[in-house]
């Protein structure tokens, strides 16, 4: 058995079986078939050792993140999960490293009932590229145009943690186990994403900062929106840091943080409370749309908070 | 403008407009419609600096080449090509090399009618994945695994002269322009390919070297074959390369031909002559499908060539 061999056996059968898969790993082409009625949706993500992960990171992680951070976006649209491809480039083909990898990335994929249907293998520095691939009803997507002026903004779970959990791996200090799976095992919000359709008018993930993904809700929909910095859902642990030094960056422009921004007009907010109640899946209305255009985050005194240089270069 | 903004704005509209794109790049995900009755046909490839190409490559050739790759893949299937996705990892953003890649990416775009949209722009060692989808009649693509004894088995082209170029290069050599292009721009046989459906029984594109792919075909149908070396279609480069030192691992072996390998009864074959003809595209009977497995090489005087240690390692 060659090292391709032992890579290909790792991932022949990854992910639960699917009858919209006529053909997966092995051929010229994956034969996948969508749903009548439903659009497909895909997206496209890149994770580079020494860019948005150590290269000692564990490679359940890699695995599982790699698939994480394309279900976000999936979830985002309000799309369900059905197929990845995955381009895998290594230094050497480590049979343990591999194995490890592909389990983090199975144990996702069989979470939401993902099959891997192809992908390639190659030499190089190390990095991951995967395609989601998930249906939604023709027309139905939540895009980021719909907001319009005097919908409520919701966000999901809680912001800056896995921003504080690198802070501190950067900074070679201990992390509690809590805050860095928040950091290394995300969890996409897929279950919410699906069931805003029809109820939210935008929504996108937050992967580049809350200030920095709204923003482009707001451009999108050409609207403005003003956010109420007290009420932005906090861990205990980054709720101490900005109060310990006022660093808003944290929990508006720090990466990874996978939860889904969303809006809705008011009269749809009990709806979607309950929703989550049900989904078990803490959402939390930190602001409202305006007329006009920008982002204006106010403290919990009402002065407003400077945004200059939050967010950070998309180019990394 | 910043970087990124330039860099998408390089890959924004890259494409024909296409009414099955509901949605390109821009959102969380690009939203796609596949016809009815149709399957979807997925590849993804991988090219990496250093592994295969060279780092100071023309960036035109990269970004043609990355999705030539996956367009011979559809051809293989005898899919018809729709849509790409692209992952660019670079590690800084050059206005200039994104311009020039771009270009070769959207000269092969426009040719096919394939849009591009979606993907991910990402810091990190120079490296392209693409993603190319395309359709097919449901239940109709040609597959790996339909060969039957009494077959004729062809290649479409010549085979070797980007292996050819690519040992020319390696050594510091000057290299004939025509032989260049097989490497850098080659063609990937989609109209071919399309027009193979319901005549091949088995089809694959040789990326590895026809040795190597065709003891795909062979696996997957669970036959042999048996090849006429002197019927192999070469260009004067490589058969002179052939004569002077008997090298059948330059059209037998070396990578990236990208042309067609396909099996088929013998009493379709006039058909599939007059149709090669018609699309101006040469096609060569080389061998025969035999009962039993694996592959036989024999030279012009009737002897074997023995194929151990042809092909390559697959993971490169």
């Amino acid at each position: 058995m060659s090292e391709f061999d032992l890579i290909r056996s790792y991932f022949a059968n990854l992910g639960p079986c699917r009858l919209d898969v006529g053909l997966g790993v092995g051929d010229d082409c994956a034969l996948l078939d969508v749903p009548e009625g439903r659009s497909l949706a895909v997206s496209m993500d890149t994770l580079v050792a020494g860019t948005h992960f150590f290269s000692d990171c564990d490679p359940a992680a890699i695995g599982y993140k790699s698939l994480a951070v394309g279900l976000s976006d999936l979830a985002a649209m309000g799309a369900e999960p059905a197929w990845s491809t995955l381009a895998l480039t290594l230094p050497s083909p480590d049979p343990v490293w591999i194995r490890e990898f592909s389990a983090g990335y199975a144990r996702l994929s069989n979470a939401y009932g993902i099959r891997l249907v192809g992908g390639d293998t190659t030499r190089g520095p190390l990095s991951v590229t995967v395609q989601v691939h998930g249906f939604v009803p023709s027309g139905s997507a939540v895009r980021r145009c719909g907001a319009r002026s005097g919908d409520l903004v919701f966000v999901s779970g809680t912001l800056g943690d896995a921003g504080l959990a690198l802070r501190h791996l950067l900074a070679g200090e201990a992390v509690e186990p809590d805050l860095r799976r928040r950091l290394e095992y995300p969890t996409p919000r897929v279950e919410l994403g699906r069931h805003l359709l029809g109820l939210a008018t935008a929504m996108i993930d937050i992967s580049d900062g809350l200030a920095a993904d709204l923003s482009h809700i707001l451009a999108a929909s050409r609207v403005g929106a003003e956010l109420d910095l007290a009420r932005l859902p906090l861990s205990p642990q980054v709720a101490e840091a900005v109060a310990a030094s006022d660093d808003w960056a944290l929990p508006l422009a720090s990466g990874d943080d996978y939860e889904l921004c969303f809006c809705l007009p008011p009269e749809r907010a009990i709806q979607a409370r309950e929703l989550a109640r049900e989904l078990g899946c803490p959402v939390c209305q930190i602001g409202v749309i305006r007329p006009g255009s920008g982002l204006e985050c106010r403290l919990a005194d009402g002065s407003p908070l400077m945004l200059d240089r939050l967010g950070y270069d998309h180019f990394r």
